[in-house]
């Protein structure tokens, strides 16, 4: 019979997700499993600066892959790692995350070895990490193969991080190989439960008159695209993004009315919240993704698809699966075909640039004008997010934003990640100056792989998304003035910098990028410290009022 | 009744344990704390790049001060500091960490808010921080100042972390103001337990022919340094001190011998392991600090004293603090005087420096006698620990290594916190390529407040302490390669740069550095990718030994 290495079994397996690169930081508890990553076929090795931008990167390329992984060392490695897995489990994506432990020996002796507490337990990090993955599986030679195949499986239908402890002396220890692939199918629907979901859902939907589509996170980390592009085209109901939806089903789609929340253009909100049939796929009602809860769907007509399950007014319809309900769903609207009016989104304009300073309103019109086709857009939390939710976009682009989780810096160790997933694939990323400090190093490593995506940076000379919820003119707002124009450059030669403060530079900025395609190009915009997209003013209200700083407030 | 607010009750109580800076990012669930911290007089705020790079300064500052605080946000902001405050739960450093919570109602209510996992639980990373913080508090308009005392008190008596959670509504409610300060007294000795403590070790050492002191990490921790030092005098036994004790006790001292682990000179670890009485204050024999288990004082013979508690022989003498268990011994012992020997260290001299590429060996000699007196003297993970833990150092020195926790980063972060809290005492750190590229941003904070300390960048091409240990040619061990001397420009002017290859230049670059002592020095030494400190390599095969990476090692 055929036998592998523990090692070379994960890794094996880690490919049958589609995984080709693997992210992290070396430590002397991953060493030996390192050298097996190096030395295995079809698998290659993308060391970061340290573990939390490459618990980004791994997040960043399981969106783009469908799945990532990341290898740290015990302890210091892994808690680095945490918030960046935390936000992975928050926005339901797919993370391998495996942890090189002391030897079994070692933790069996209770020796008191370097990045521990000093007390003798191996346990503690793990422990944390049940908060924040699916599946926790820790391997010996006995149970290794049942055990990845367990948290791999999870890992893929959750569409959730996992962790695997893999002690150092375990890596090199030999078992059968496997027989035959993981099975990775999604998991069967109650056919009778379904039935009765179905049933229902259809007749609130035949009896509308105004029914709408929302598109939110779940439909694009739960592979739903074609299912629901099948269901508008035979359906010909109108629809909407949620914020975490946004490009999930093209822009350019004849039955698209813009993106919902309650900062939207009058009428998209007016659609939404006055139909009498919302069909939600994925739907999350979190403070960022409905504009600080002012995006109400009417909860009383409302079908949600999730995953795994269904609600309608209330009433949950658990054991669904998505491949089986949304073609269930279409097929028995065969017969149903929207006839109302669609009210489409304003084209925007591109307008003739002056010789201003640039203003974000400016600025993100702009720009959406010159974002290709197929482009991967990535806005940080803070001006970006709510800046790109407002441009319009060609089709067969991802969105990327971290808008449950929200964690600034995110995008650096993401933008990585995904120009790894798809070099091919133009990447775009707005970033405000806040954001890139937290994180800045990682972008040695793309420069590093001689990737080439493009990086906005909101220069505004601190926290300008703090300073609209509070606290505007207070010192800890600022930041130290960094030369970020030179800084690239410290990371290597394969890179274009530029700094424009005025319409025209920035207008003549993205005609030099466009001749220098070949390098990562890092284009600064200088904006003033309290401008930004209009929408944002009103949701830093919302914030501060929910947060009550102080008597005044409350 | 004089009142006063909740976050200004905390910020008073903070002052109390000697602290005056508080280190910290921004994040909409702190804005109305920090607005009390910007306003509190005797308070200052310092907010770093990062959330992991604040929890290591204010790790360093504590070093210092003997406590240090931290203020993060919810989720996102204390998830990323989880590696620093264990680091400091690890090696017993008291921080203060503070973070910023949704408000009371937003958490009662379950909203599913942004730094959420989505799931309306706000409890989640709190029990996280259960694992490495000694005491929790919740803070709420009824238990605040009963809460902010516990933890307070907690974090100084046992020199851990704590954590308190403040919900953004909680800082500015009103509550009575503190009538006495906190109660920071050690706790009382059981007077029936230390009479026989005090016994059974001083006939031990009055039969001894050949004591000697071993002084250790917690001799630090605790207060103990006068009082070794009364004990030392009256009774003359000779000392050594273990890695994690360098420096505590003057090495100028006359009954100094060395710093012992295994790879100490042979008569150092000869006198240790030889001795038939160990008077060992604070010891941990943990991995590095015991030169990878090679440091193997005689535990049948040795007398432990720790913070709270004792052991001789393995019995365990419990609640006996060591203000009162140092002073009683060194009492008791009033008529012993040691009358043998003592080895002195050998004293190291700087050679004439040569126009050749400089060798770890000669540096670490070379730059011993460039550093003054009343320097901190920090030295990263890897190299640079095993460095400098074989220079002889003037008096009054304070020598920071994370020895058992390790984490690679951490002593950019303690650098910054050091420097703020010792701003008027020279501070030289020395770290690897590796390790400053984790967290280099911090640099700029350094640079921002104008401090001045020395960095001694030791620039070998990647991670060679890994290197030493498995895989020396991998291609994991590579990092990109940066222009470290034109980096810390990017931050800010105040600051000196030098990059040096050979001896002379080194030499050179010293003389320039004493012109240069208002700026930050920034000095690149240029090393070959395997050169090492002699005892590293050592060190290096026990590990890989003790990992079993791969067969042919096991």
């Amino acid at each position: 019979m055929p036998t592998i290495t523990i090692g070379d079994y994960l890794l094996t397996r880690l490919k049958e997700l589609g995984i080709q690169h693997i992210f992290g930081v070396v430590g002397d508890y991953n060493l030996g499993f390192l050298d097996q990553i190096i030395n295995h076929a079809g698998l290659e090795w993308i060391g970061t600066c340290n573990e939390l931008n490459g618990a980004y990167a791994s997040d960043g390329y399981a969106r783009i892959k469908g799945a990532g992984a990341l290898v740290t060392t015990f302890g210091v490695g892994e808690l680095s790692a945490m918030n960046g897995i935390a936000g992975a489990y928050a926005e339901s994506v797919p993370v391998v995350n495996i942890v090189g432990t002391p030897a079994t020996t070692t933790q069996k002796d209770k020796m008191l070895v370097h990045h521990t507490l000093g007390d003798g337990q191996f346990m503690t990090f793990a422990e944390m990490y049940k908060k924040v993955t699916q599946t926790q599986a820790f391997l010996n030679a006995e149970n290794a193969a049942e055990e990845i195949d367990r948290a791999l499986t999870s890992c893929w239908l959750y569409k959730k991080p996992v962790y695997i402890a893999l002690p150092t002396d375990i890596s090199y220890v030999s078992i059968e190989a496997a027989k035959k692939p993981l099975n990775l199918n999604y998991p069967a629907s109650d056919p009778e439960t379904i039935k009765k979901f179905i049933e229902h859902a259809a007749q609130i939907v035949e009896k509308a008159t105004r029914p709408i589509v929302l598109i939110d996170l779940e439909a694009q980390r739960f592979p739903m695209q074609s299912f629901i592009n099948d269901f508008l085209q035979r359906t010909g109901i109108p629809f909407a993004a949620m914020g975490m939806g946004k490009a999930i089903i093209n822009e350019s789609h004849h039955q698209f009315i813009g993106v919902y929340n309650g900062f939207s253009r009058q009428n998209v909100q007016k659609y939404v919240e006055q139909s009498d049939c919302v069909i939600a796929f994925g739907l999350l009602l979190s403070d960022f993704n409905t504009g600080g809860f002012t995006s109400k769907p009417n909860a009383d007509v409302t079908i949600e698809i999730h995953g795994y399950f269904g609600r309608i007014q209330q009433v949950i319809y658990k054991k669904i699966s998505f491949c089986d309900s949304i073609p269930a769903l279409t097929k028995r609207l065969a017969k149903y075909q929207y006839q109302g009016e669609i009210v489409h989104p304003l084209k925007q304009k591109a307008n003739t640039p002056r010789d201003i300073p640039i203003r974000q309103q400016w600025f993100w019109q702009q720009i959406a004008s010159s974002i290709e086709k197929n482009t991967i857009v990535i806005a940080e939390t803070g001006t970006s997010t709510f800046g790109t939710l407002q441009m319009s976009l060609p089709d067969e682009i991802t969105y990327i934003a971290q808008m449950l989780w929200g964690s600034i810096g995110y995008t650096v160790g993401a933008l990585l990640g995904v120009c790894v997933a798809a070099a091919q694939r133009p990447a775009v990323l707005f970033l405000g100056d806040g954001s890139l400090q937290v994180a800045a190093q990682e972008i040695s490593t793309i420069i590093r792989h001689h990737l080439t995506p493009t990086l906005f940076l909101l220069d505004n000379a601190g926290y300008t998304i703090e300073r609209i919820i509070h606290g505007a003119t207070m010192p800890y707002q600022d930041i130290q003035h960094w030369n970020y124009t030179e800084l690239p450059k410290i990371f290597g030669n394969t890179v274009w910098c530029m700094r424009v403060k005025t319409e025209k530079e920035l207008v003549n900025a993205l005609i030099e990028r466009n001749k220098n395609k070949d390098k990562m190009v890092f284009i600064t915009i200088v904006l003033d410290k309290m401008d930004i997209p209009e929408t944002l003013s009103k949701l830093g209200k919302l914030m501060a009022q929910r947060n009550q700083y102080d008597s005044k407030q409350r």
